[in-house]
């Protein structure tokens, strides 16, 4: 596959510009996989991501957020050095002639450029879509290079920390809804993390790049990540020691005293200002009864180029086997921050609008409640289907169609089989394996009778009602069940 | 903007396979437009789009359909020799390393795939997703290069017309239930169209093309259409014109009989098996109430390769001025058809899977319902806020936040102003403008009485509560109105 993937490649430059396919190039008839990284979402998966999205945007709606939907790719310069690092990961549209495109990467910088563009200064919405990132091809589980993102940010000029105290009670909404067990919100501010760098003697050049380090420090070592900035990103040794000193700490709003007190913080303006709101929003955060499920973390540096202020992120904890240990950390399945520059880069005269945000990662989410109910073999009904129209008899597909058109015209969910004569027990033993309670039955002696026969799929009992009070008899069915 | 398209264009060119950006290439960052042929959707606009996809989904829901989810692209493989002349309007990416891939194009090849690659036999799903197009740059009205798609599809060996005519009627249950004014679904079959051209003297060869362009009469005249034959496809001018007399027809029922009885057209095979079928599906028809909608019309032909039977598309129609003049149609909005080959293509071995299946036009539905908001001057509420918190004083932030939290928790849609000190009258102007029905008072007075005032927004009646109550009173409240 890669080869054929290289030869297309290289012919098509040689046809630049050109729409047709090069002479002699390889035509595949029986391919029958999806793109590496992609995959189908299965009637099973749509059920349990409908139930999971319902719960997120519900609760954005109940924050007051407004809909909004922007295109999968934009101009490619709308992407360009907004992320950091991670920006080769940006999928690129080929030159077909017009634009240079890429997919969208998050739904962040889309939002920033839908409130430039429309010189929007204040808005709460909430965006759920499909985003893409060419991350490596070995699917560590529950990443893909195609995954939905459910946003919700509050863009304005307001007083501090008001909208980032709702974006945290938000998460801790969403998590605890969901019933995925404990969870931990680590929170930080970019400014800390400046003034740290600052104090401890890194240059100014160089924040971006240390900063990309310490955000490792969730999947590796303190050691590994301070040989990184040592030997790759050129850190006196000293200096990383320094750095380290302040990142292995967390705790709660005392560490933010604490930090108030350090002798060399408290010397740094932009560390100030950052403990300062932190000191802020875990006040708001005590008054909302989520401030126990926040952590102070130095070591929460976020990866994004585009935050500017304080930054969270939501872990998973799974309660030990033995008491003495502390909780383990199953990934992140939330985050955010303050991003008060973006909305600037965007607009001609460079005037800005602070944003504040958060993202869920549904996609961890469902892999965590898909084995969840795999463990406990929940049983999923892919169908909403309430009535199936059946018949033991021969020849009676146009009474069957007549009855099952009443009951779609009254907006009851109804099936049958597509065939002319099918027999009674396939009929009925669809409905066991599908989950359908009801079953409406018509033969000759019902047609006879001028009645139809109700069965209740769960108990096998069967009542005959006169066909005239076919729907309204269903319906009284369906309510009291 | 394009000259720098191609700018980028040449240069990537020259740097084949890697990811930097080329040197020198221009960085702008003041860019404020999104990609043409695409848009954004404003809240007011998610709104109208989530009334109409949750009428077509639940009618989809309503005939038990399943849910299934595929990725926004596909191997380029996958989507080629699928969709005749307009494959040229596929997007591709860019080739990055790897797989070559396009974006989907419909929604109906990734199904195809899927039952393909995962040996599924039989399958009532339903799917709603973007889809992309290279179409010309120049937007008609309710055209655009990235669109929703609503699918709904029957795979399956079943017995014949069954499935085809429960297709026609969802497309009915959907047009009427949109209130979109009165429409007509033409129904045709390829194989009567392919029986046509095979009794008029086209030569086999060029049936694909012959077929494109008859599809275009609903856009152009027939004397356009037969220039394009003869003068582009090299047709002789007899043939034409003995195409023409069959394509310039449509009737009900009473047609299908006629043309039965056509000395030329009834000697051939493949046009009297879709006539049967035709036939057989305007009698399930009847029995749905639906046949007067639908009419049987020649000139109907689908520009996609994969159809293979039963083909239809679902127009609406403005009332003429004048009572002697014909309903001008304006446009179609729903449209499908029968392709009992395309999961086979996809199958190393060729097992077919016979599919039927339609697909619901929402853009162009989302622009008329739209434009009649906008006639009938419908004020549309873009968030669903049931309680606002507010304060005539100073210094009551904790207290709107703790009542707010208490609201949220117990599942009430509400939200507050992000200031520490707001005006009472702002506030209260904001339910007005969003259509807020109702307010939460808490001040001096009351917070040493130990209440609230709750003030109905419409009526700007107050009433005292105790404090404990607030829960259950706004619930109650909320329950009533």
């Amino acid at each position: 596959m890669p080869q054929l993937g290289l030869l297309h490649g290289r012919a098509w430059t040689v046809f630049l510009g050109q729409l047709r396919r090069p002479p002699g190039a390889v035509c595949i008839r029986a391919v029958r996989s999806h793109s590496q990284g992609t995959r189908d979402l299965s009637p099973q998966q749509m059920v349990v991501r409908e139930k999971i999205l319902n719960v997120v945007v519900s609760c954005f709606k109940r924050h007051g957020a407004k809909g909004l939907d922007t295109p999968a790719f934009e101009l490619k310069e709308i992407l360009t050095e907004k992320y950091g690092e991670d920006s080769g990961l940006i999928y690129d549209l080929k030159d077909q002639g017009g634009e240079l495109l890429s997919l969208r990467y998050d739904l962040t910088v889309p939002f920033a450029r839908y409130l430039a563009m429309n010189k929007v200064k204040k808005m709460k919405r909430y965006h759920v879509g499909k985003v893409w990132r060419r991350e490596s091809p070995t699917i560590v589980q529950g990443r893909y290079r195609e995954f939905y993102q459910c946003d919700f940010d509050i863009a304005g000029q307001f007083d501090p920390m008001i909208p980032d105290a709702e974006c945290l009670k938000i998460m801790c909404e969403i998590l605890s809804e969901l019933h995925l067990g404990d969870f931990l919100i680590k929170v930080n501010d970019r400014r800390i993390l400046d003034g740290i760098f600052a104090v401890c003697g890194v240059p100014e050049s160089k924040f971006h790049a240390i900063c990309s380090s310490v955000d490792k420090l969730d999947k590796i070592s303190w050691k590994d990540v301070r040989h990184e900035m040592v030997v790759k990103k050129g850190l006196a040794p000293e200096v990383a020691d320094r750095i380290g000193d302040y990142v292995q700490c967390h705790g709660g709003i005392s560490l933010v005293e604490q930090m108030f007190q350090d002798p060399r913080l408290s010397q740094n303006k932009q560390a100030l200002e950052g403990l300062g709101d932190l000191k802020l929003l875990f006040e708001y955060l005590t008054v909302f009864g989520v401030a126990e499920k926040v952590s102070f973390d130095l070591s929460l540096a976020r990866g994004l180029d585009y935050y500017t202020g304080v930054i969270y992120e939501a872990v998973l904890l799974q309660t030990p086997v033995h008491a003495e240990e502390e909780p383990l950390n199953v990934g992140s399945v939330a985050a955010g921050g303050r991003y008060d520059g973006l909305v600037g880069m965007f607009d001609p005269r460079g005037h800005k609008v602070p944003c504040v945000g958060l993202s869920i990662g549904v996609e961890r989410i469902f892999s965590i409640v898909e084995q969840r109910m795999k463990t406990f073999g929940e049983k999923i009904r892919t169908t909403e289907t309430q009535v199936f129209v059946a018949t033991p008899q021969k020849n009676f597909l146009q009474e069957r169609l007549k009855l099952i058109a009443e009951l779609w015209d009254a907006g009851i969910k109804a099936e049958l089989m597509y065939k002319n004569n099918p027999k009674l027990l396939p009929q009925l033993q669809y409905c066991e394996n599908m989950g359908i309670p009801l079953v409406v039955i018509i033969g000759e002696q019902e047609l006879k009778e001028g009645v139809i026969k109700l069965r209740s799929v769960p108990s096998r009992e069967e009542v005959a009602i006169k066909r005239e009070n076919l729907v309204a008899e269903v319906q009284k069915r369906l309510s009291e069940s």
